[in-house]
């Protein structure tokens, strides 16, 4: 949004009362597995429902009055529903949200030469927890998941250090080396794109909690990840709806948990269909405008009743090359082909016309995981790291799906 | 890029000795005045050259062999040259980089539980810095200042405690509220729309340092901003050599420094054309697609040898809009009209068909010189808060600007 400040849609939520989302992070599950061990709408281990009990008691946690029932479709694993991540927090009374910090005047402040003595008069001693971002000046994604865990850590009075990779190895190894000299207390060590990454070894016995990627073979940590299952099925069950029975799926050429999860849950969504006369077709290209550009020429190119009418993209970036492809051709968007992203890259999604529709990625929600089962850790309550936790993504519904058109079936040669 | 992790083109500077900017910093002043004062290229007060050789001399600064010699058009206040504020950090040694850091073992990690003891061992107290953001899950301007006070803190043994108000008002007053418990001993207030701002009563008593926006009336304060007239005049500098005659700039219809500084750096870098032919208009809209969509929809509905052959844009957003009004008129980007932005969201400049030039904007170099500057004043050397320091872009050449295509002038009608 830059110079338009008009357009920033979402202010972080306020602190306040503890949602869902925390208590599942202090009990190191799903938000899904909170909700069934207190509602009993699903059968949970005893030893689960126990332990999700005593961190909803230790926060405080009082469950909304109305709890939405989830819509889309479900995913294998433990996962949320769609509107899960951000449910809780919109319960939120913001009256309640700032009593105890707004009130302290600003005369308490501290002369600027007596940083030590300053930390000192803190009622406990402050922790300090190093994030270790890899792309904080690229995309918005590294800012959502720093700004959930300043939300959380704000509540808790511990400091963030952001350290930034811009993706670099060789610096973010730099970095974890220098955690020790900063009196870092534990790690939050996040990934914007969703691959599995080997446990780095300068981060020596230092607490660590893994944001935004999968840990690779043999480590085993805490970790939360978006459910790219349910990313995809929200897409398809979205168009699905709407009334598209010819789909196409863009997808990333990479082999990682994300084009593997999207893949599984573009397939799953749709199979049902399938008896209702669903096809589909899944292309494969590099994950940006360009390999977005060059599949939709293609595709779109196919004479009308047999090209697809709803095409899922894997990220917003590809989704805006299909919007490059069909102008070329001249087609439009929607009336010729409904287009859904995957991220919310507000500057894409709201620059392109007409505005993208797209299923946002938790990056903010798997901060605020992350940084509750940091301090979980650091107080000395384990956290569940047999798998990592899978938070799903909210649909969000611009401009870019419309129904398909009806055809009269003999223009069309079929 | 998100997804796509090959994109991302500019990893950060590595630690290593100081350069031109640093000094800058450390005196107070602009780059451009740092150079003028130690190559004798231009005429400094003696007591500004006084503090510049001290800066200098403090940060142990070593001239690199080949300083670049200024190209753009001159700014009327003190002020960079666009490629000046990288230009230090090529000179740097990557192998001189890493040396303190790196080679301290992971054994040196402290235990979970004694995080006071850890920062107690610290040679010297650790300083904390707040860094006040407000947007840093919407566009990557406030990543990219953090990243440049991250750069700067890391070499200096600072922490960052970052919050983010997404640009809430009463969000970020609360942040600034609870600034003295966290034990802060300095704030970075920082803002990603050049925009005048007044002091926030909440500051209380904490030293600060403004980045990215103006003070306004009655705040004297240290504060770096972009150099708005030298971006605009860099991107006509840049199109006049090209061979364009006939431009239009296409404003925010906000008053803000940054339009009246580009405006202004616009019409005086075109001034000296005029013997040679040039015109230009401009034209104002709201800063986004849509705005800039609307506008050159008009505008490139001209017969074709009255429409401008050049559009300068406020930013990058509003160039995607005329890339859109474009391909609404059957027009190509560049062969119809060559399009510049201001800004570089790498996000949009890299996923348009052709990739978009721009004049990037120096929020990461304003991010270092904040924090610079603040960690100098908390030491005890004041600042020159009389003025803010100006800092230039950088030209970004992609495939968005051509020649201009020659007429026959009899076909155009003139």
């Amino acid at each position: 949004m830059g110079d338009s400040p008009g357009n920033r849609r979402t202010p972080p939520a306020r602190s306040g009362r503890p949602g869902i989302a925390d208590v599942a992070a202090e009990a190191g599950v799903s938000p899904s597995t909170v909700s069934s061990a207190l509602n009993g709408t699903r059968a949970v281990r005893p030893e689960t429902r126990e332990r999700v009990l005593r961190a909803a008691e230790r926060l405080g946690y009082l469950p909304s009055k109305a709890p939405k029932a989830p819509k889309a479709p479900k995913a294998p694993k433990a996962s949320t529903a769609p509107t899960a991540p951000k449910a809780p927090e919109a319960s939120k009374a913001p009256e309640a949200s700032k009593a105890p910090e707004a009130s302290k005047a600003p005369e308490a402040s501290k002369a600027p030469d007596a940083p030590r003595a300053a930390r000192e008069e803190s009622p406990r001693p402050t922790r300090v927890i190093g994030v270790i971002t890899d792309g904080i000046a690229t995309t918005p994604f590294a800012g959502r998941i720093v700004q959930g865990a300043q939300e959380v850590a704000r509540e808790r009075g511990a400091l963030l250090m952001v350290l930034d990779s811009g993706g670099d190895p060789e610096l973010e190894a730099h970095h974890l080396c220098s955690l020790p000299e900063h009196g870092v207390d534990g790690v939050l060590y996040t990934r914007t794109v969703h691959a599995e990454v080997e446990r780095p070894r300068e981060l020596g016995d230092l607490p660590v909690v893994l944001v935004g990627a999968a840990p690779a073979d043999g480590w085993t940590v805490p970790a939360v990840v978006p459910d790219e299952y349910a990313l995809a099925s929200a897409a398809v069950a979205h168009l699905l709806e709407v009334g598209h029975r010819r789909f196409a799926f863009l997808t990333s050429d990479e082999d990682t948990p994300a084009t593997r999860g999207r893949a599984d849950g573009f397939a799953s969504a749709l199979a049902p269909a399938w008896y209702d006369g669903a096809r589909s077709v899944v292309e494969r290209a590099a994950p940006d405008a360009a390999g977005g550009r060059r599949v939709a020429r293609r595709l779109l190119h196919l004479p009308v009743g047999e090209r697809p009418t709803a095409i899922v993209c894997f990220n917003d970036q590809m989704a805006m090359g299909v919007y490059q492809g069909a102008e070329a051709l001249g087609l439009e968007v929607p009336r010729d082909a409904s287009v859904l992203g995957i991220g919310d890259l507000e500057l894409l999604t709201e620059s392109l016309d007409p505005p993208l529709s797209t299923v946002a990625l938790p990056h903010r929600e798997m901060g605020r995981w992350g940084m509750t089962a940091l301090l979980a850790l650091l107080e000395g309550r384990a956290a569940d790291a047999a798998e990592p936790v899978q938070l799903a993504g909210e649909l969000v519904e611009r401009r870019s799906v419309a129904r398909p058109r009806r055809l009269i079936p003999w223009l069309t040669g079929r």
